[in-house]
């Protein structure tokens, strides 16, 4: 048996996304005229993408990263510990993606947690959206046990990553 | 230092995306009325994800997978053993994308290998080719070498997939 | 009362768009790989575009214009007939546009009839669907009874326009 | 000679689309995460809908119709008066719109001026942009002389309209 298949063999298949918002998700609402919080569009970015069962789409809470408090972050904490797949995925905003996966970091659960986000929503043209949450499945179902950060098509440690808000970029410290 | 850490410090940095056309890379003509191929759309998908430097695209050809004779497969395994990356995605047609990951497996490069591609082309506008390719690049930056099939958000072991034409997915042999 | 105003009160205000396929209607199939008919996409654009009502949309048939023989005109001649709405848009492939509206000018019906179509299916991202739809719905509920041909932004008498293949664009005859 | 021939010498060729901004031109800014302004998307529009020359994209100003005050409407009329075409569209924001048609119509051009705008931005896939510009163009090129107000694919004398801002469309005053 070669090594590829036995990687093969402890691939993760059972496969949860949890959204919680952020600029990944946001939707135009004609009437006020900006970018808010509605329904989520995972369901059809997940049927469009065409991805395989098991895959569970969970909505956690639909906020602004920036208005993210502790209380928030627990109740990202509390869905990761009980969801039953040991690979997740996180849509979350990108401006305090460190801190909630801090958080779920220092919970040790034994899970590949994958936070993933986008610069562009969804709903835009010309979003990241598809392409970072590909990568962020592709990161989740083959990285070992722990707290990742997905973007930019990598995926850092979240204890090494911080957002360069002018280059719009995720980037190692000491980069 | 932790797991996650060590496994940080071997995560692949260098990245090549070959492209060797496929319905993922299709173009409309407006003169003849239908799909065919001409520039790679991979530049532009790379650039709008804001995938992070290291990445190198390359086309090594531009068919549709049904019309690659072995010369053709010859040719992607040349181009997956001059790359001087050791994680490589192959953008590749998916009728006979089995096919040349076997080519690719004989080889016994001591790289990983992924090949992707989509059932709708980037260039319509409910295409699943950004999620695929963002996928690919997650299992290439991960897994271990060896060469692999990453369709339907999941990752494939070549030998133990095939694509299911009526469903229009890839499943493992024996299910 | 300004010339405007007794304009305005005769401005048509029921209209009717009548599919018949063409390149504007066309739609890929994953299993063939493929662009052919299914659903039409008329009843999507006219509610993204918010279109008033009255309209109605009718689907005739969903075939190319290099399929269709005098039977499929005498049919959309039909509809044109049974319409009760004197402002009618024909949505239709561009290689025998011309031809069509040759067959309805010789039923000198009193209403205003505007054949489009589009040189990129509505289903690609880059399509020119929605514009020319939007300006044969502008052109049929302003220009005079007549049959014409709206497309690339301007509206031409049925009898003075060709489609030029190679430029991909229609012009009057003798430009 | 045919009414219709007749029309069609008549049929005016030379158009201009002014662009003032609004909602139809707003451009996501991944940096602060609002959609606000930057280029304009017009030249884009016409080069995609294959806009048939002449025509003419200028770029009055780039604001919010909500922060448009007299001046600002004074910018616009001289734009619309020095224009040398006598098809005018004007792309603006929706909120404001029948307040700028005002400051145009009392001028009493010779001219066919043409307001539209978006409830929706282009930028966004779900957007009624293209539709409303065709429209537009449509009624600027075969309307008479006048201010109209093209949404929703009808137009209205400018003094006969209103925004519904509950339900997201114009319509005649009085319905």
């Amino acid at each position: 048996m070669e090594a590829a298949d036995l990687l093969s063999a402890i691939l993760i298949m059972n496969l949860r996304i949890l959204a919680t918002g952020g600029t990944f998700d946001k939707r135009y609402d004609p009437t006020t005229g900006v970018l808010g919080f509605g329904e989520t569009h995972l369901h059809e970015i997940v049927a469009r993408a065409r991805v395989a069962e098991p895959v569970q789409v969970e909505v956690v809470m639909m906020i602004d990263s920036l208005d993210m408090v502790d209380e928030h972050r627990q109740r990202v904490l509390a869905a990761c510990r009980a969801a039953p797949e040991s690979a997740l995925v996180v849509v979350h905003g990108t401006d305090t993606m460190v801190e909630t996966a801090r958080v779920l970091a220092d919970a040790r659960l034994p899970k590949t947690i994958v936070l993933t986000g986008a610069m562009v929503p969804y709903a835009l043209a010309d979003s990241d959206a598809s392409f970072n949450l590909g990568a962020a499945v592709g990161f989740a179902r083959s990285l070992s046990p722990g707290v990742w950060v997905a973007m930019n098509g990598f995926a850092h440690v979240w204890s090494n990553v911080r957002k360069n808000r002018e280059r719009g970029v995720f980037e190692q410290l000491g980069d």
